[in-house]
């Protein structure tokens, strides 16, 4: 099945959420202007709307991890939906039963929403492709492949920092070959439109289909920077710092690592972006995480609003959304 | 202390949940059709009864199960209670606090439930029987004693395939012994007054006093199913099948694994039952769990208006349910 | 920074409850009023005030605790608030962030409070030192220091049982050394102006600057009880039973355990209260503990409503408290 239409209904609306790439331009501008809404929300006092309440959300993570399940938790509660935490590696899939019969199963029990992490490339989109037809998928993270809400968030915060992407010119910074971050943002800035994409990073992590991916290679940090808007860094995964792909990590600090001084080779009125969780010292110095560009905290903050418009969306919750709703 | 009286209040209504045995026809037909009421409240957009808003549920986990876990969490939450799952082995027993101290602590903060998993039969019993005079203990599988729940839901599904019992004949096949699931299914056919129950496997999975229950014993697939209306498999444990109970686990399917072809041997219209997590290839074949008399995921989807249905009974807020209240 | 300032905002209103130390006695009276008001809530059918509603709470735990944590979760769950449990041994500090990132995101998420335990003592006092300005951090529990929470539940049971603080002598018998409990009980009991405090054990488990505190230091239970109206007897940590502090579980029994015989030494309306969980037949025997005079059961009952109110206060949501909301 083509992993293009898979994510749209019949009716070429949203109803899963598993990659970037094949969605068109404008519904990534609408889920970012719904985001927007939702943003004053997170900011009010009783911080939490209506649109999904009695919706069931599953967050089923074959992978663990405590920071992107609180935010999707955090985001699904604020929506006024109720959340089931399922750790599959604890559950029914080590008595024998198959990924299928557990979907099956929690489909049975009219829950609405899987937010699947997983370990491995493509498990969100064979959820998807197997559904039940009143369920939504949302890829919380599949291998190497794709974080879309990720990537959402991150052009949410550029867009509010830096305006129009058709004048931007972006570096990402890093671990490119194993990243599902960098290769969502990719999709992400070259469908929205930006004037310039570049991946740096050292020949054994850059991936050498790269430019087919229509974005410039550079694997020196002072040619890459020169004339940057939006300076993206990945996290440096501590298992690839002792293997094959890395002399050391205090040589991959001394080539990428983002210091000050490197910081005067982009544009003066560059921003700082970083997925999370950072590695000070690696990947950053903490000047510069700290520093009066850096917008990784502002990520973070819009992440909340930008998923809880995702999965409105991916509900068709938000067709109905109107001011007296949110408030 | 009599354990038919236990799971009645002192005006004959019921408090606990713990077994199937001892209760009267009666009371399990209105549960059934207390549950009918619950379907439509699961299949509506906002899926939520206020019925136990305002009521503080515990799960109370000494073994640990996801799947169980999850639909009482569900349940509960389509009630509008309040949850806390609570797994035993990681908090204070470890700490030397005996069970009955942990309960007298949850019954301090003022929690009104109390659903019990545990490993050793009868300890939903033993909590009953020390339980504070505002909770109600509900059984979520103790040992190889009971499942009641699932009971329930399995009469549900019979119920809602089949209509009447008194017409039907049913074969539950594979690990009696172990079994607490047969256990509350005999209970409940046999209460529901079904024509036949069989029970079908081999010796060493058969309780020699079976035949007290009630119950036709059969060892041979092929006459225990002949005229059979309804079929249970039950799920072979994994710890039995290198034991000594089971020669192997090919052997088992050779013997009872159930085939299409074997289906032959019942009624034409029979349906296929399965408590699940279900073995595919071991106790039953896919042709046949996926097949067009399979409802074992009609089972599932019964399992939460079954339970909501339990839980609102045992609190007392049936009484007052009416079909404004519900929607 | 000054630790007596911290807890309070440019108002002189409570913000963080990290201590009781340098919290002055009113504050301590209006906290144990509003728990007054919120025991009907706890009692009431359905269990709720909208006080915190879309507010949300993070348990932060370091240390693992579920008792703890239940009590909590509890209680912002009865204030209608959103609750998000994240065992921070499990996430992102595994993955080399530091503390100080960890509470930033959570922060940037929009979380209203932190409910903080930590094997560190301080830990509580770091996060709310470098607190964003919309956040509340209460203690939970941090090292050997404080667990103010616990001593306040403990002051509403004294006040609810024998009145008047002005008139009383209360005896803390136990391992005092590195008891966070009695820090916090000792600070309370001088601050609400009991007329004598006494602290009861062996020298190795007696601060040797314990004279400092106002407390009278004894050895030996005998004279400690005398003319006692409330005694408290300390958890014993299993790993203190076997080390350098005691000679045997045996002989502490021998010379410390709070048997029916020694409460003769005591007034005869004393109570006796116990933080839990309770190790039977080593600080206290059974005879005592579920005795007409134990009120260690009714401290677990106080423990919602006190932590509500505590809560509730940190987050300025009394003042406009109103029987009306509260029903």
């Amino acid at each position: 099945m083509d992993k293009r239409n898979i994510q749209l209904d019949d009716n070429g609306q949203l109803r899963h959420f598993l990659t970037i790439e094949g969605l068109k331009r404008q519904l990534l501008v609408d889920i970012l202007d719904a985001a927007e809404s939702f943003t004053s929300v997170t900011e009010q006092t009783v911080k939490k709307v209506p649109l999904l309440r009695g919706k069931t959300i599953v967050n089923l993570f074959f992978e663990s991890s405590t920071r992107t399940r609180t935010t999707f938790e955090l985001a699904a509660k604020r929506l006024s939906a109720d959340v089931l935490n399922i750790n599959i590696n604890a559950s029914a899939t080590t008595k024998g039963e198959t990924l299928l019969d557990t979907q099956r199963n929690l489909e049975a029990m009219q829950c609405d929403m899987f937010v699947v992490r997983h370990a491995v490339s493509g498990a969100a989109h064979f959820i998807a492709r197997h559904a039940a037809p009143h369920v939504s998928v949302i890829n919380a993270g599949d291998g190497s492949h794709a974080h879309p809400t990720q990537a959402m968030l991150d052009m949410f915060t550029i867009r509010h920092h830096k305006g129009e992407f058709h004048k931007l010119r972006v570096a990402i910074v890093g671990d490119i070959l194993h990243s599902r971050v960098a290769r969502s943002q990719i999709h992400a800035l070259s469908t929205l439109g930006v004037e310039e994409i570049r991946v740096i990073g050292p020949k054994t992590l850059i991936p050498v289909e790269a430019h087919t991916l229509g974005v410039h290679v550079h694997h020196d940090l002072r040619t890459g920077l020169r004339d940057i808007d939006v300076i993206i860094t990945l996290r440096l995964q501590h298992e690839r710092m002792s293997g094959a792909f890395l002399p050391s990590e205090h040589e991959y600090f001394q080539l990428y690592g983002l210091t000050e001084a490197r910081l005067e080779l982009a544009k003066p009125d560059a921003i700082i972006m970083h997925p999370g969780p950072i590695n000070r010292g690696v990947e950053i110095e903490s000047a510069v995480a700290d520093g009066p560009r850096s917008v990784i905290l502002n990520q973070v903050a819009h992440g909340t609003a930008v998923r809880m418009a995702i999965m409105a969306k991916a509900m068709q919750r938000l067709p109905n959304l109107s001011a007296r709703e949110l408030h």
